[in-house]
């Protein structure tokens, strides 16, 4: 069969990685596919020293090869949403199929992207978007497609993970944390999207919308970072048999959809809190298959490379077949898109974490504990520690399964309290049973 | 579209599930394919409790559904050898799709299936013959396309690791637990296929046909059991850091490559050491993507019919898909299969633990380190204890690397030293990093 045609536009990490795996394990991919799949032409401003692309066509001008007729799968690894949105929609114009490793892309222009490649009969492929090399995406839309998913969840930032795990393991500050993070290239100068949240709120909001066939809705994902965690905020949960992992987490409820990230304490038994460092996993649990666990790198070249490579070897083997057959981009039928609603955070309910610091006087347990009553919240368990030579001493308090509402009108009438000093921390908690 | 018709053979625990969410998930399916799944007929010689299968055409001739021709995917869930391939064959050669459960047939039958299936342009789909519900087939040959797989190590059978996790936990003998896990149901009456590795060997055969793009080998798999795992052997294990799992691995070296399934001693630290009971995982190593594993049930009517399921949706999909465009059976195109050798277990190297009864008297120690030292065998690390009003005590000896041939000598010299009580308990180590 004649040799499909690639033309790859950014020459980062990403894009050197996938040159690479494209020429090292050309006969083997080769084997696979049956035919061959050629650089016909890179689209890049440098050359970059970790991949030898001087036999290939490049090109400064991106545009030319979203429409160089010698091209048959458009790869954008530029990254950002201007440049690269105009780059993708040029190339589905021309006729040309699109593999991107652009979560904040797919996330934020997916449904019009995907729209237009419907409208021109292209395919838009985008494993690597979400958890580097684990092929989650096709997990979850092929291999799990007999199943109604109840939740999912996920480490799908491997920086956050990184910072959550040295936390716990040695008892470091998250600033202190952070700065060595930043020091071996794992979080950027600027941090916020990776421990703010919204990398994960990217991926999140694909896994949800493959899971449930409804359409990307960034914008209504909670996000909340992990900048605001204390070691001694992980030093209690290890202390009552918790982790605290960042994760992203939809689940499906009889109201809607809950879509959010923030930092949540687990079961140290769950194989989820055994995933340390820049690791990403993440958990599915359909109504037929029961709890599942997917777990590998989450970024760098090679990994996020083996994805790209698997989505052009995929989009090479349907180039012919009909595209009614094809998988949809989202997993369901884009007529077949539902309306579930995507829930506000006081309808969501879970179990929850709070350290707080009281006045060490008879009474003060009472109240807290009245307040909690009174807001409909029973206690799980309590630790309340003597500190020498202090006035003011810590509260932990875990609680049952409760509505963000009525722990949010207890928390206010808590910190009201005048033996309260300062803000009560609050920590999601979820059994992922 | 016109709906795709199935006909379902065999009505026991995997085709009651298969059915059940057929019928109950319907409606998500449909908006997933895009077209109706309709089961035309049941071929049973019973009805089966845990289904309502009274609305459809059903009829104790298996081979009668097998020639339907209101029948495009012909699923069979009978199970054995002998009918099955049959049954099977007779549905390609009246130009069905195959989907089935059926680890055996596939692993000694599949090379001749497979052909024929190519011959007649018709797909056989097998997910669930490999860890149930886990999409590891669908990973490994389209998730991991990019790779060449360097090592792949499993828990792919769950009565097994039921028994080596309540051995771990619990401190209990191999035979207590067996005894539970036949009354639990995990275990059959007669439970050799599990135990002593059969059912593990049928599955690694199939992964690693399909990691390697080599033909089914079933009869070069080397199969070792757990039924000579004692509670000391678990016991000393977790004090030098290891679980004991009953693993299959397959290892591509220089030479060729190794498939085998034993007792495996494995760090604590590894995840697959945190996978637990009945519950499946599978490790792949890529050379781009780097260590993946991937975790759920491995067996079950719902688990498992989830994995059938999702091939019925796979082969709907590709049934006016151009047949050279299709993902190979076993993930290489059929005509560059290779021959790559597969490897004698005596040249297969590991770490060993050594678990032996000595005499309590001067100079036997350095009698064995002298013949491991003989045979080109360092020692890791050795466990030596006193054992109150008795001459013989226990010696445990973790070893590096070495090759097998170089170990079973040595073991042949240490058994026939005066000073050695019995055999030498030998169980395999591997760092799978």
């Amino acid at each position: 069969m004649k040799p499909v045609k690639v033309g790859i536009c950014g020459l980062g990490t990403v894009g050197s990685g996938t040159f690479n795996i494209l020429q090292g394990n050309a006969e083997e991919i080769t084997r696979r596919v049956g035919r061959e799949i050629v650089v016909t032409q890179i689209g890049a401003r440098h050359q970059n020293p970790a991949c030898d692309t001087t036999a290939i066509d490049t090109t400064a001008d991106i545009f030319a090869v979203a429409k160089n007729p010698e091209v048959d799968i458009l790869v954008e690894l530029i990254g950002g949403t201007s440049a690269a949105k105009e780059l993708v929609l040029t190339g589905i114009e021309h006729g040309k199929h699109i593999v991107t490793a652009n979560k904040a892309l797919i996330a934020e222009h997916g449904n019009e992207i995907f729209a237009k490649a419907q409208e021109k009969g292209v395919m838009v492929a985008f494993e690597a978007a979400v958890a580097g090399g684990i092929p989650i995406i096709k997990s979850l839309r092929e291999g799990l497609s007999a199943n109604r998913i109840e939740w999912l969840a996920g480490i799908i930032n491997g920086t956050g993970n990184f910072i959550m795990t040295e936390m716990s393991e040695k008892g470091r500050d998250f600033g202190d944390v952070l700065k060595e993070a930043q020091e071996l290239g794992y979080a950027e100068a600027d941090p916020t999207f990776d421990v703010e949240g919204i990398d994960a709120a990217h991926k999140l909001t694909i896994l949800a919308s493959i899971a449930y066939g409804i359409p990307l809705q960034f914008e209504k994902t909670y996000t909340e970072g992990i900048s605001r965690v204390s070691a001694e905020d992980v030093a209690y949960a290890r202390e009552l048999g918790y982790a605290i992992k960042h994760l992203g987490i939809a689940r499906r409820t009889k109201a809607g959809v809950e879509l959010r990230v923030h930092p949540t304490l687990i079961s140290q038994k769950t194989l989820l809190a055994s995933v340390n460092g820049v690791m990403n996993a993440v958990m599915v649990k359909g109504d037929a298959v029961g709890p599942t666990l997917s777990y590998g790198a989450g970024a760098g070249a090679m990994p996020t490379g083996s994805a790209v490579v698997a989505d052009i070897v995929d989009v090479a083997r349907t180039l012919t077949a009909d595209p009614d057959n094809r998988v949809p981009h989202l997993a369901f039928q884009a007529d077949s898109l539902s309306n579930l609603e995507i829930l506000p955070m006081d309808e969501i309910e879970c179990g929850f974490f709070l350290n707080m610091t009281i006045q060490d006087r008879a009474g003060v347990l009472a109240n807290i504990t009245q307040i909690l009553s009174n807001n409909g919240i029973s206690i799980e368990s309590v630790i309340q520690r003597e500190r020498e030579g202090s006035d003011l001493v810590p509260l932990v308090v875990m609680t049952h399964d409760v509505k963000e509402r009525n722990m949010n009108a207890a928390i206010a009438a808590i910190e009201a309290l005048p033996d309260v000093a300062g803000a009560v921390q609050r920590i999601r908690v979820e059994n992922l049973a």
